[in-house]
Order: C-alpha cells, then structure tokens, then sequence
C-alpha cells in the first residue's frame, strides 16, 4: 500500500490539471467570441466530456481515500474540501461551456466590441480560479482571502456591461436577442466568480477551521 | 456513545427540514411576485440567513460522522451523498433569495401576469425537489431517475417565457428593464430544477452505485 501522503498529492496533482484545463477553458470561450473564432469555441465544446470525466475521477479517488484511509483532523477537511472543489471546477466548466454556445451564435455580432468589460471580466475570474487553487495546495489562507475581495470587482463589471447593454436595447429594439445572450455570458462570468469564492471559503476553512461561508454574504446585504 | 444509524437518521431528519424550508422559499418568492406580495418576499430573504445555518449545521455532523464512524461502502456514500445534497439546497436558497429580490423590485407590474409559465416552473421545480429527497430517504432510485425526465420539462417552460418576453420587448422597449429581470427569474428557476438534477444523480449512484452524472448530458447535447 502506497503512503497516504503520495496518494494525497496525486489527488491535489488531478485537481490542479482540472483547475488548469477549466481556466483554459474559460479564456478560450470568450476569446472565441472576441475574435470571432468557431474552432475555439468548438474545442471548448469538446473538452466538456473530458472535464466531466475528470470530476468522476477525482470524486472516485477522495470517497476511495476516505474508505481506505479513514482520515481524521486535517487529512478528513481536506479530502471534503477536495470533493467541493471538485464540483465548483465541473460547474465552472459548464459555464465555459455556455459561454462557448453563445460565442457560436453571436459569431460576427459588432455589438461585442463594444463591450470592455467582458475580457476584463475573463482576466479577473480566471486570476481568482488560479489564486483559490494555489491558496488550496498551499495552505495558504491569507492568499483564499484576496480572492473574496476579487468578488465585488466581478460585480461592478457586471454591472456596468449590463447597463450598457440595456442602453442599447432602448435605442434599438432589433438589438434585444443579441444583448440579452451578451447579457447571459457576462452573468457566467460573475457566476465563475462566485465558484471561485467559493473554493477561497473551503480553503479558509480548510486551513483555519473557521467557516468564512456566509459572513462574507451577511457584509454584502 | 449513540448508534451509527440513529445519528444518520438525525441527519437525515436535519436534510429533509432544511429541504422543506428551502421549498417553501421557492414557493413564497414566486407567490410574492405573482400576488404583489411585499412581506412574502421579505420573509424569505430572513429565512435565507436560517437555510445558511442549516448548511454549516449538518456540513458539521456529517463530517464529524465521517471522522467519528469511519464509515465504509454504502455509509461512506450516504455521508458524501448528504454533504453534496447539503450544498445544493443551500444554493437553492441562494436562488429562492434572488427570486424574492427581484420579487420586490418588481411589485405591480403588468407584465408578471402574461407569463402563465412561471407559476408552472414554480410548481414543477418544487415537485423535482421534493421527489428527490423523498428518493434519498427512502433509497428509491426509480424515483429519483423520474426528476432526471422532468428536467427538459422546465427548460421548455423556460424557452417559452423566454420567447413571450423577448416578442413584448421588441414591441415596447420601454418594458425592456422589467423584462430582463423577468427573463433572471425564469433562470433562476431553472438553475433550482439543475440542482434537483443534481441531487437525483446523487441519489442514483448512492442507491445504485451507478455514475448517472454525465450521461444525462451527453444525450442532451
């Protein structure tokens, strides 16, 4: 039998290259629909079934180690952190995977150019997905924390992207379905954020012991 | 110390109130918006701090359980299962919570009451839920495979709400705002009916040890 710590770093080894591939993801997505680019979005599609499979392994081998091992303190939390995370990445790759859907129908749409916010959006979750990630093998909670405050920039450029794109509805109505799909690939994005706050939470949790869950919402409302 | 399957069924017992609260969310926020209900509406975003506890209560017992029992084979999956269900009713309620806002910022408009759908989304979701929690108690995985049927069921109310708003803002781009919030909504019931998704396939692989997840998908797509 190989040593419980091997078999942990492959574990943490598997995530990262899904956390690779799903921030690969991400970025591919909405480059196709910046640079108007079919083959991109379409490798996206593909790379869907292959972050599902990757979901099924991962969550194969932490409920495997659980059984085997029988892990206590900080071995159990970080194997349950494991599994969250696990989901967060297979839930952020859907998200890629609709924003590469709605980058193929918007091929060769001008009203994307208009549209900053959305390539910053791209850079900051993706920055945040990377930061949860290596704050998780490292234990390291003060860099968890810096992907919190991350959230509310993802908010404002939310926002902003959607009061320019209810502008030009009203000017011209014929720019509704455009806008709206435009509309949707920016609410993925604050939704990538969101899953990434939530990885940084597991993470304090994982190496403080404190839950960082809903006090960070009870601020916000 | 107590037995195993007394504190497993206190958990169960714990799953099931939240998931009936949380149901009840869903229904109070869309009886909010269709009746003009203001203190409807504010009752669920107070509730919404109470799903919260709920989560980070029985997130506790079943990791404790995890590191107390050491469980093996079928109590092992029931453990992860109930975490995994655990943080799907507390983003159902994030969900519930969303609704109740858009609720309130919605109150008399005419346009709540073209869309016939909503209130059958509400309904439906609330069934997908509710059978699905039943099949986790109750170990049945025929009925968790049939809320895996009624998920195309909402997204064909969800395209058709869709449809109906995007015709009234291309005849009126006044009602363009009320619309897209409208349009979130309908999403947001959606996403409920995805997380009810989730639980089935859950269900199914803790009854069945059968993988259920991605293959839903891949004869969707």
């Amino acid at each position: 039998m190989r040593h419980f710590s091997v078999e942990l770093e492959e574990l943490n080894r598997k995530l990262l290259e899904m956390g690779a591939l799903v921030e690969s993801s991400i970025h591919r997505a909405v480059c196709s629909l910046i640079e108007e680019n079919r083959p991109l979005a379409e490798e996206v599609l593909r790379d869907e079934s292959t972050i599902n499979h990757m979901e099924m392994e991962i969550d194969g081998m932490a409920t495997r180690l659980l059984a085997l091992r029988q892990p206590v303190a900080r071995d159990l939390r970080l194997l349950t952190a494991a599994l969250k995370i696990n989901t967060d990445l297979e839930r952020i790759g859907d998200l890629a995977e609709h924003i590469a859907k709605r980058a193929l129908s918007l091929m060769h749409d001008p009203l994307v150019k208009t549209l900053p916010d959305i390539p910053r959006m791209d850079s900051l979750v993706r920055s945040m997905l990377h930061k949860c990630l290596d704050a998780f093998v490292q234990g390291d909670a003060e860099l968890a924390r810096s992907v919190l405050v991350s959230d509310d920039e993802v908010n404002s450029l939310r926002d902003s992207t959607y009061r320019e794109l209810l502008e030009a509805m009203r000017r011209d109505p014929v720019l509704v379905p455009v806008a709206i799909k435009l509309i949707f690939i920016a609410r993925n994005l604050e939704r990538i954020g969101d899953h990434a706050t939530n990885i940084a939470e597991d993470v304090v949790f994982l190496v403080k012991g404190i839950d960082v869950r809903h006090h960070s919402k009870l601020s916000e409302s």
